[in-house]
Formats: C-alpha cells, structure tokens, sequence
C-alpha cells in the first residue's frame, strides 16, 4: 500500500503541481501584458513584470527564469492553443467558410481576450536561436494548418481560386496586428472585432 | 544680378543639395534593409549598415547620426509617400473600389519594392518619444485617409455596411504583417503579393 501511494504520488501529484504552475504561470502572463503595452516589450524588466503581477521579484523568478522564458511560454502556450483549436475545428467537420470562420475567432479569443493584446507572443527577435527556432517551426505548422482549410474551400469549390498561401498570409497579418492596436479597455470589445473580421475576411474569398 | 544669382544659390542649391542627401539616404535605407532582415532591428548597429551600404562609417555618420534618425527617416519617408499616394489616388476620383485597390498596390510598393521589405518603418517603440509622437501622428492621418475611403464606398453602396474602422484596420494589418514575411529574393514578387491581396480585400467589402 505505502508504495502504491508512493507511485501514486510520484505520477499524479507532479502533474497536479505542474498544472497549478502552470495556471500561476498564465496568471502572470496576463498581468504582464499590461506592462508590456505600457513600456514596450524591449523596456519592460522583470521587475515592472513583478510589479503588474503583484509578485515579489523573488516570487516571479520562482515561475519564470527570465524574460526570455515567460516570453518563450507565452508564444508556445498561445501556438499551442491556437494549433488545437484549428485541429478542432477540422474534426467538427463544417463547411469550409464556417471553419475559417471559427479559427478567426479563436486565435482572437486568445490573443486579445486570454492574452488582453500583448504582443509577447509575436516577439520571436527577443528569443534566443534555439527556442525561436522551435517557436517558428510551430507557427509554421499553425500557418500550413489555416492554409489547409482555405484550400479546402476552394477544391470544394465555397472559395473562389486564389494564391492560398498569400491569402492565409492576409488573414494571419490582419489576426496577428491587432496586438499592436487592440486595448483591453476600448471601446471595441474582442468579440466585436471577432464578428467584423471573420465576416470581412471569410467574405473575401467567397465565389 | 549678383544679387538675382545669389538668391538663386541660397533658394534653389540647397535645396537641389538637400534632394540629392535625401536620394543618398533613401539609398542607403534601402541597403539597410538587409541588414535588418539578416540581424534583426535590435541588433543591427551603425557599422552592420555601413557594411551593408558599402560606406564607411564616417561616411554613414555624414548622412545619419544615428540609428534612431536612419528608423526615423525611414518611417517618416515611408509615410510621406503613403500619404501622397492615397492623396492622388482619392483625386483621382474612381470608384471607391479602384480606390482601395490602388492605396493597396502603392502601399505595398513601397514597402515590398522601394524599402524591400524591410521592417523598420514598423518600429516605433525604438524611437525617442518626441519622434514616436510624430509618427504615431502622420500614421493616424494615413489610416484615417485608407479609412474614408472605405466608408465612401459604404456610403456609395458599392461596399456592404460594416464597421468601417475595424476593417481598415484588417486591411493595414495585413499589408503592414508583410513586412514580416516577404523576402525580395522570394519566390513571390511584390507584384504578385499587391494584385492577391488588393483583390482578396476588395472583394470582402464588396455588397
């Protein structure tokens, strides 16, 4: 029995504390995004991070190394959430205009709802070789995936022929810029923008 | 005529001076453009651009005396001719689909073409803030002009009712994330990149 709970402890409470690490570290994540809008993201220090999270210094050093690693979890954590809800979208097996649709709003529900419009996860420059290297190949893997559903709509013929990657490209630049605009406390709510753009840029390829 | 012919070298030469430093400085913007591409903003100093614009440093000093005036330059000409674009081509007086067609195609022409792609007319929070302001301001004037365009072809029934700001907003997203990923070494021209791109967002308006 003792080692049973051994095991038990071993396999499953790590993973619990990994979790609630995990929600800590998206906690912080979002608090810092008010410091970077505010200094910019090159000007905010761990300690103006530490001060919008109402941590100590020593306390956010215990969820993140430095700001390369909270900016690195932020981009990987944001991909990650965006590839799943795509691969989502695909198993729900819609038309393709209404999944582009439903991507559209997800990557914005992240960015500017769970993310309140922080830039951080697009900072790839900021990251070391290794870690932008990995954070590129995943964005390319979230390119070719909303690529794959404009190209699903035009074999299906709901899209008119067009230059599939230039026009992912558009949608992706149009999603991607709202990081250096949107703010938390506009007037336009994140859901508004959702509605306008996955309108306007599923429109655009209509037949 | 002593009198005549000096008015004329302080009214006409300096000028004709200052046209040729700024054809001299476009020159080497666009060289730079490289080097940014290659190293990133941030870690692109004075003498990687001196390298890349085949000067030497001194040289480079001659025509900016620092990196924070080369960006300035940048983004400030950039827009200047942006601006003057969207100027001509609302006097032109087609309708507002050419319209947006052609502010599409001029803007992307001197972003992909004339600055290669480069990222830096993008940069504002490298700026001094004085500089930042100056710039935020001239880019306010530029959205605001793509943006009566817009809301002329609402109002002429050419263009769907939508939220006139939030879409200017898509299409300058899109055309400012190109800067992102276009390469003039690429596979795609820029040529290409405006006739895809002013098609698909004209056509999302479209009632």
């Amino acid at each position: 029995m003792v080692q049973i709970s051994n095991r038990r402890s071993t396999l499953v409470e790590p993973s619990r504390t990994r979790r609630k690490a995990d929600a800590r570290r998206r906690a912080i994540l979002k608090a810092a995004a008010s410091a970077f809008r505010k200094h910019g993201i090159a000007a905010t220090g761990m300690r103006e991070i530490a001060e919008a999270a109402d941590l100590s210094p020593a306390n956010l050093y215990y969820y993140f190394e430095s700001k390369d690693e909270l900016l690195y979890f932020c981009q990987d954590w944001s991909l990650d959430r965006m590839l799943e809800a795509a691969r989502a979208v695909r198993r729900g097996g819609e038309r393709p205009p209404e999944q582009l649709r439903q991507v559209i709003r997800a990557q914005l529900h992240c960015m500017l709802d769970e993310l309140e419009g922080s830039a951080a996860h697009l900072e790839v420059d900021a990251l070391s070789r290794t870690l932008r290297e990995r954070i590129v190949a995943k964005r390319d893997r979230y390119e070719s995936a909303v690529r794959r559903i404009v190209e699903d709509g035009i074999r299906s013929r709901d899209f008119a022929r067009t230059d599939a990657t230039l026009v992912t490209r558009a949608i992706l630049g149009a999603l991607n810029w709202t990081a250096r605009w949107y703010r938390p406390e506009g007037e336009k709510t994140w859901a508004a923008v959702a509605a306008t753009f996955s309108d306007y840029l599923v429109r655009g390829l209509i037949r």
